[in-house]
């Protein structure tokens, strides 16, 4: 059916957005977990692509129910659980030799009532979504975390001036502007934190906090400063750490001309613009950093 | 241009989604209030459309421009600033006999850096959206509060069993089941409310509130009873609202059948579906509650 | 739980966007229907709310089903199928004395292949979605067609001149522009329709031709003209339709200014503005029409 | 301000989703070309990141005016658009060594008025979303094109069996089921393609259809053999294509079980699920492929 030129390239085929919610009650004050899994296999699938031969496709509804029955082990934190699936996976049928298994996980806080925190009731908190990936080929194991649509904002200590100008160029300079983004950011561990006993999730907290903390500090003299000293902020506290991508819209806000209106404006009252929107990607790194194999390839939005 | 039968019916318009972020600076410690606000006008259009002649028609441009030149003075509540937008409406155009005005409103927490709130860093809050309407007719003056995107989840204290059985029922009773919701609710203010003096922002945050606890307590035989008593924990509370409706989705959590896999499943791990979902719509109210008018028409989702 | 003067108003609730897709295969020529259907109990259901007694409840699993089993008999049309589903539940269940039932429909083609058009292959269009409302109330049963997101253009004979000016006023006249929307309507039949023999398919590519048709006449002085001129085109064409409601943005196009860089822009290069944007709301009527009962109330956007 | 191992890593900049709405009326029958477009700078910007120095930052505000200004002199096709910006940014700025283009462009057509197409207003297609991008590093250049969200579905000659099966399956075998995706596909020109003289909208077209062609053919055993059979057929057809990716969802029609309510269901009654849903992604290549560069890094959704 194909030119005798023709061939299948990479490929990887799987389930995606398997929405698991995993209630741990060993006592009456429940713990919730909620994630969106994805898994993708890579292997020997030519057959599959070429003949129309389904032996070696594990089928996408099998790896779903995978992903509840480990569930029933509990999730731990996403990375770990991925690592757990793509072991799985790897081992179980010879011919997948590697994959990549993703997930979101959405926080949740317990509800406030009466005075105090409910055992079993729970609002989400939509502050961020942590993502996590995991690729494996053959022996090599990566593992990203991340997260994405943390919206900052600094009000003062933004400008952005000393630009070059050419005959496109009407951007005045300005030394007192709205800085503001949605955070998007994948940090790659090394060999340190691939292991069953690391604390993804205490490290997870950590980083977003660092993060936080970097977009507060100094004069932004553009978001590019300010992303890097955000990176270098958790470089310099996470020796797990080689390597953090970043993908961070600049968020413009326009201050409103009131003068015909008989107003000032002294960065006061502010148009806040959908499109288009700046959009800054860099990879702050070590320049020791492990090798990356293949892990940053499919993950959107980053160089 | 039109049949002699043929006639304009009831007609709005103006300007939607004006997006707006004020920020009060007069001190180092700076505030932010971040709204979508929606102006629409009713009065006497028929000459617009019917004969292609302006003469009455307040550019939605216009309407634009007036929400930015009002926040120069601050916005203080959602509903104190679409009050505000309404009188001059009102009052500036003749023929602008009364309109409709919405906003949304976006809360920020300031982030915590080097263990203290910054001054002026914020980060989004995404943990629901603050909706405000009022409506103007004449002599007439309506205010809705709400909020909506609210999602919350009981992991037990749930059940769903006696209800009625036919040809089409094949869904098996229940005690003990997730209860998970996006809470959607508007409640009306009396006349206590509509004055320059009231604090919408307290009452809001008070509403809140109740409305979470509300959730948490007792045992759920449905959505339905837990909304009733949502409603009426606000309304006994708050004896300037007179009515309360709410528009809430199921969102069902499917337990997953491990069995065929050789595990139990103890209300542990479950499926959070997308579509369909169960949908509750209700009306709590006084039985002596103060004329609604048409405040409630156009409002999504209430019957 | 309650307080004595507290009570439940008007609810509803049902199961809503069932995703239903019907396959016709008769013949080797398949047809297809693709639908979103939402089904609404209205009728005694205060022991639900007040008293947590499921007596009542036909869940809306049930009622889910119930759109499954329906369609296994064929769709037809969505207002056909509609006033199926909505004549069942208020018969086969004595409290229930109403209810709203809605539909959204989307539009298939046949694959061209090989210079035929395909068999059992299908294409999505996405040019609009259509939509239907049943909803009955004791002996009265009111029907709306309609569609949205039906996005049209004109890049000249379009206008705004003439408008009134105050000190909020910035915006120039112009008499030539880019006009374009995105069309939602909703038409509501009178008894002439409502009936088991009327071709409500027919009926919709009429209006949709007709819609778009008076869109592209004549010179627009605004919004509110055309909309006008688009709706009475249907009424005169359609004795069956009493009244259309309309809800549609004024997607601006700014002409972008070139001069800085040496150009001109004779109505050449726009910038297409997502936020804010003009929203312009009317209804086209007979001054004769038909009672609408409580038919638009939770009918979003429609004033 | 860094660790003196901490560096900065691969980054581009620039601005994103430019709304580009392009007129062309040389005659009274208009044209018009509907894009959204993105602009990214690849170079030194080390001291942007590092020392605050703004000095190599072309604002992204004048990349924006530069998508504004080309537009006046033509779009053409998407691609050869943006291999003219990209042109233009790597020769105009010393420092600028590369950069990524991209836009989306949406179709429209003439509105059938009175019996003909009319001139000057159009209604939006959104039958699919047609993709390109350009990727400039150093000497070399590469272009994707590629379309999104194009919908089909086969009700028939599809099946799924002779897969593996271990301790988590449950999915049992068909010989007859719908196989519905949304095509997303991007392929890479070679060398043959990349001039200012090749016509890339015939191409587009050509091979949209060859798709749609090849979705509808044969007996599908999977996903996976439709897939690779689609890409054979653009292959084949255009030599000036080398390798074309693929990340197609297989959207699951699942079988409603009526059987419950006495009634069956030849495959006529399906629920269509939203989440999970297969995912198939795979690349179909020529064993003599050109080199790709870095041109796929970035792209979303393919390995």
């Amino acid at each position: 059916m194909s030119d005798n030129n023709i061939i299948l390239g990479a490929n990887q085929y799987g389930k995606a957005e398997v929405r698991l919610v995993k209630i741990t009650r060993d006592t009456d004050r429940h713990e919730i977990e909620d994630l969106n899994v994805t898994s993708q296999l890579r292997g020997d699938f030519q057959a599959a692509h070429l003949d129309g031969d389904n032996g070696h496709v594990v089928p996408t509804d099998t790896q779903k129910n995978t992903v509840y029955g480990f569930a029933r082990d509990g999730v731990g934190s996403p990375e770990a659980f991925l690592l757990r699936l793509g072991a799985h996976f790897t081992s179980e049928f010879d011919w997948v030799t590697g994959g990549r298994w993703a997930a979101e996980q959405y926080a949740w806080n317990r509800i406030q009532a009466n005075g105090k925190e409910h055992d079993h009731s729970f609002v989400k908190s939509n502050q961020e979504v942590r993502t996590a990936v995991v690729v494996k080929d053959g022996e090599s194991t990566h593992v990203l975390a991340g997260l994405k649509d943390l919206t900052v904002l600094k009000s003062t200590q933004s400008g952005f001036s000393g630009f070059p100008v050419d005959k496109f160029t009407t951007l005045a300079e300005t030394s007192d502007r709205i800085l503001a983004t949605d955070v998007a950011a994948r940090w790659r561990f090394n060999a340190d934190a691939i292991s069953a006993e690391f604390d993804f999730n205490a490290s997870y907290e950590s980083v977003k906090s660092l993060l936080l903390e970097g977009f507060t500090e100094g004069f932004s003299h553009a978001l590019q400063t300010t992303l890097f000293e955000m990176g270098t902020k958790v470089l310099q506290a996470h020796p797990e750490i080689d390597e953090m991508k970043f993908s961070m819209p600049n968020k413009h806000h326009f201050l409103v001309d009131l003068s015909p209106f008989g107003q000032d404006n002294p960065n006061e009252v502010f148009f806040a613009a959908d499109r288009p929107y700046g959009l800054i990607e860099a990879t702050v790194t070590r320049d020791n950093a492990s090798d990356a194999g293949n892990v940053w390839e499919g993950v959107a939005g980053f160089c």
